[in-house]
């Protein structure tokens, strides 16, 4: 069974009200909740818990991350967010939501800027699924509407993902691609776009269904280390 | 210089008055002449013409080929299709328009059905660059408005593109990889979704630009012809 | 539990004393024997049954069909071709192996030559793992050493696979893609290299853990069919 | 004209004299000697010069840069390796050769370690042309020797290429994806692993021949910069 960490930087939920109707008890709670529900071994984790509560005994029994941060990106320091990069490149699991995509460990990942055009006004949002036999689409409909939500907009500078399996599109006028797969090393990210402080978008069942798919797809599989440098010639010889 | 032969069913505008209104010659010539006028060297072929019009000797002086067709697909002969899939593995670039996601030879280079929503209704839809580095890009805006397009939605029933290079947004709630690049044997493919028989979109400057921008990139460069079959033991024995 | 199908031509075997030394009952049952063993719920199909073997019964219960062929592709009808395809795009995965790469269904799906180049003098063949992290690739080492085998040598005319999971080295000099990943509609399909008629190598635990991670990873997850054709207005109007 | 900035660490061929004598005026005046040969206007900067020789001058008339290293990676400024970063996803091309995949430009850009396998033996490499189709191997045979290398072998820690077009074979049992292309941002990258300071191998006229293609390939082209940030609505409102 796959051990689920829930990082979120879980201020916004204990600064505004609004925040804190939609998630009580923060966003990492919420979805820890439904990840419980779908069978995960999920535990949580936050920015102000030493060492943002990412320890290496934490990492140790990690099998895939959930990211969400927003405002207090650049508090998370360099040494963990170098030690989660480690883990991923070994094979962990990285689930990056919504706002992480400004995160520094998904800018790290990436290499680019991970820019995008938002804007706030609770349009409509239909995602559609491009890649309906991809594992992470399974069980999920056509389209997943989001009756509010903030807009992401193209162009989303990030390397063209490895599979594209949801895209955005958004009343005003904008799409995104929603659901990008990656590999990096031995490991496995997802950025999933849809989430939101003030939108119950983590409540809703298709949006909780691509996320506990998403951690099955990344889950750790304990591949073989490669091993790397100085190689000793083979023994028959050259 | 590249020489372009424009492939057009030419049916709809000796049929339709409309759309002979929007294209008088053909949606062939309104090709042919802007091409022409980025300093191309445009030919045309139809299919009512002996061969299709797609003769070895017509082939062999064509760097790449465009192909709008829709309702008489199936009316192209198989041994047309089979020779231009072979002169594409060879090298030559082809651009499939619009309707042309149906043409015999882009289901049989693609090996899927192609298949598509689609919808009649004068949408406006919006052309998202999602890859401003792609040479096909190059001179394009941000985004291109077509004020009344056919929608076309995903699911779009194809491979994965090499490189996806523009995403659509149609007025009534869909989204689709409008711009897709792959590469197929030695040669170049561009599948580009806008076009029409009466709504006036080859008539739109940054369709066109996009469209000469797509010829320079699918050009046949004359790689070197792979070696296949039983390969000699080498000198050095093994 | 998935279904295997295990497709075989199942000539060799009969006609040439060598084969069916190596595989008294056919390559067929060598694959379905350590499938079951790997706990899958294997059966067998060939060339010389009614419909080959892939009637509509038995492909309506197959979760991965694979697929072994070398002197009868031509003889493999269109009918059974185009059946087969269709459940690949429809879900079914796909492992096309060895000289299966000019099967007609590898051929069709593909949309390129699928040709190669070939030599068979008993080279030792070394296959890397240049995707450590990838499902097909778990539990197997940096490189599997096939002591004997048919050479295949690039360059190789198909499309880039979505994933390189494994490159081959062979003693007289060449390199060869051997591990390729594809999907295709919902289907996927994996191309593994390795095998031969007279040579051991499917009785080889490393090969065979390799197929086995293979048809787990190309199963049929069952996947949301999307909807084709005219869309209708949404009902919110456009 | 493109320009090429030929940048090279510059310290072995001052400090061993078998390098000196393979290349008496270091690999950057080589390099950027052919270059200049095949029509290119090349500049050379190394790593001792003020900010290593790319400021902000330098690097704004560049439309390529050629980055070799070796010993010193670590010695290169943060400041200058975030100013080149931030010049290739802005459009700049760049091309990592041989050793530089340990550069602190490459890791940062691609986000893993970039680490490989390596042993100095004078081995014999062959390169096979996978992609033959790619504007990389315009000209170039299905193979190169390279008749004395430095060994790399996989598993290569990068993100899977956008586009492979070169693998390579070692005498000694090893292979390695020689040849690959990415876009990260707006600017295009390739990473080409022939070259030593010891081994004459940028004197070959192949090698010469893909590294004068690749600039070509890499340019910039001037796309329009997406805009980031908080997107208006539209003026018909939402």
């Amino acid at each position: 069974m796959t051990t689920v960490t829930v990082w979120n930087e879980y201020r916004v939920e204990k600064e505004d009200e609004e925040a804190r109707e939609v998630y009580p008890d923060g966003i990492h709670e919420a979805i820890a909740d439904f990840l419980r529900d779908e069978g995960f071994d999920a535990q949580t984790a936050t920015i102000d818990e030493p060492e943002h509560g990412l320890t290496d005994e934490v990492l140790d029994e990690t099998g895939v991350l959930t990211w969400w941060g927003h405002e207090a990106h650049e508090e998370v320091e360099d040494e963990v967010v170098e030690r989660v990069r480690q883990r991923v490149l070994e094979g962990m699991g990285l689930l990056v939501l919504h706002s992480g995509h400004f995160s520094k460990i998904f800018k790290r990942l990436m290499g680019t800027t991970c820019d995008l055009k938002w804007r706030e006004e609770g349009e409509k949002e239909r995602l559609w699924t491009v890649e309906p036999g991809h594992p992470i689409a399974e069980g999920i409909p056509e389209s997943i509407e989001v009756p509010e939500a903030e807009m992401y907009g193209e162009r989303f500078d990030v390397p063209a993902p490895d599979a594209l399996v949801f895209t955005s599109w958004f009343e005003g006028g904008e799409v995104f691609r929603s659901g990008c797969c990656y590999r990096r090393g031995a490991g496995r990210i997802f950025y999933f776009r849809p989430g939101h402080e003030t939108y119950p978008i983590y409540h809703q069942p298709e949006i909780q269904k691509v996320l506990a798919n998403a951690v099955e797809w990344a889950e750790d599989i304990g591949s073989t280390p490669p091993s790397f440098g100085n190689a000793p010639k083979p023994p028959e010889g050259i």
